[in-house]
């Protein structure tokens, strides 16, 4: 049986990862290529209703740690619910952010540590690592200087963390440039639109032939 | 600063924990003790939330390991709101089921592995196990024919589960007690209801003096 690949995107806010992902998957498309794009929790039911709990603006008290779990909760039903049937059909799946925005964001940015995010995120995906990852690079100041001004999507909650948080944030995210060699690779994001797509599509076409 | 004790209570269904838990918690308050009887989710809203996720029955398709991390995230949000405060004023807490119902149901019952489900909850738990643990002994045979004839409590969903699971469950606890020697204390609850509380109370009132 044909197995497919799995691909995650991944970088700082205000690095282009979603316009970037959405013209990837319509080249793919337009290939003839079976492509998967998704996002957690990606319309699965038991996924949303995570979220909500998740980002209920009542739950002031939510503690970090229980929010690292419901993270990696959801993570695993999107998997057993959309991944991994989609690279059982052989299908090249890519997701928009995975485990490691996890370990970025809340082992690095919040101070859990980046091992003890990854030891809940492994027993969520057990064995089922992304094949591919691409990195969009972009210091946290470009990054947000973006965002407040150019792109023209609504701030969001982590938007508006200090710069020190998204300076954590970007830390974790080259530690795991460092860990993983392998597995990310690495896109420069100051780029024109242009330049980054062909560069991270080159990554693509070199990965999946 | 005084600090409390964390006492928690373990044991197959049927082994008639909870009316032995309240006598207890009546008992100690008698004594003019400082007493907190709570159990999961314990009135956090938080956790009352995670806990529809679980329980809602229209999630059918959750997978087991979701709902090990839904768990321990409920857990972890209990601990935070309720355990820990009550310990910090001194208070003697004591909680119905805690991680060992976990690693009994969920690692070994649903096959997941109890050391996988151990990482997740010491994540959640963070160095916070109880003090003093008391397991009320009884075969899954004698639980479940309990259930089904005497105590008058509503049968549930686990109580329908086949004889096999609630017996790797029992293995479960089993294991616990060789791993645990010094915190699970074992009561033999095939005994009458007041030899039970006897052997129980007598535990308690060792352990805080």
């Amino acid at each position: 049986m044909k197995q497919g690949r799995f691909i995650t995107v991944e970088g700082p806010d205000g690095a282009g990862k979603s316009t970037i992902l959405n013209e990837l998957y319509n080249k793919l498309v337009e290939e003839g290529r079976n492509v998967v794009k998704t996002r957690e929790p990606g319309g699965v039911s038991i996924a949303e209703q995570i979220r909500e709990v998740i980002l209920n603006k009542e739950n002031t008290a939510m503690d970090i740690r229980t929010e690292a779990l419901l993270y990696a909760a959801a993570r695993r039903q999107h998997l057993v619910e959309v991944v991994i049937p989609a690279l059982e059909k052989g299908s090249i799946v890519i997701c928009d952010r995975f485990i490691d925005s996890s370990l970025a964001y809340q082992g690095k940015g919040r101070d859990i540590g980046m091992t003890e995010v990854m030891n809940i995120n492994q027993f969520a995906i057990e064995d089922k690592m992304p094949d591919l990852t691409l990195y969009f690079d972009i210091t946290p100041e470009e990054g947000l200087k973006r965002i407040a001004g150019h792109d023209g999507r609504e701030v969001n909650r982590l938007d508006l963390e200090s710069l020190d948080f998204h300076q954590k944030v970007y830390e974790g995210y080259q530690s795991l440039i460092e860990q993983y060699p392998d597995r990310i690779k690495v896109v420069d994001a100051s780029k024109s639109k242009e330049k980054v797509f062909t560069s991270a599509y080159d990554i693509v076409k070199r990965f999946i032939g």
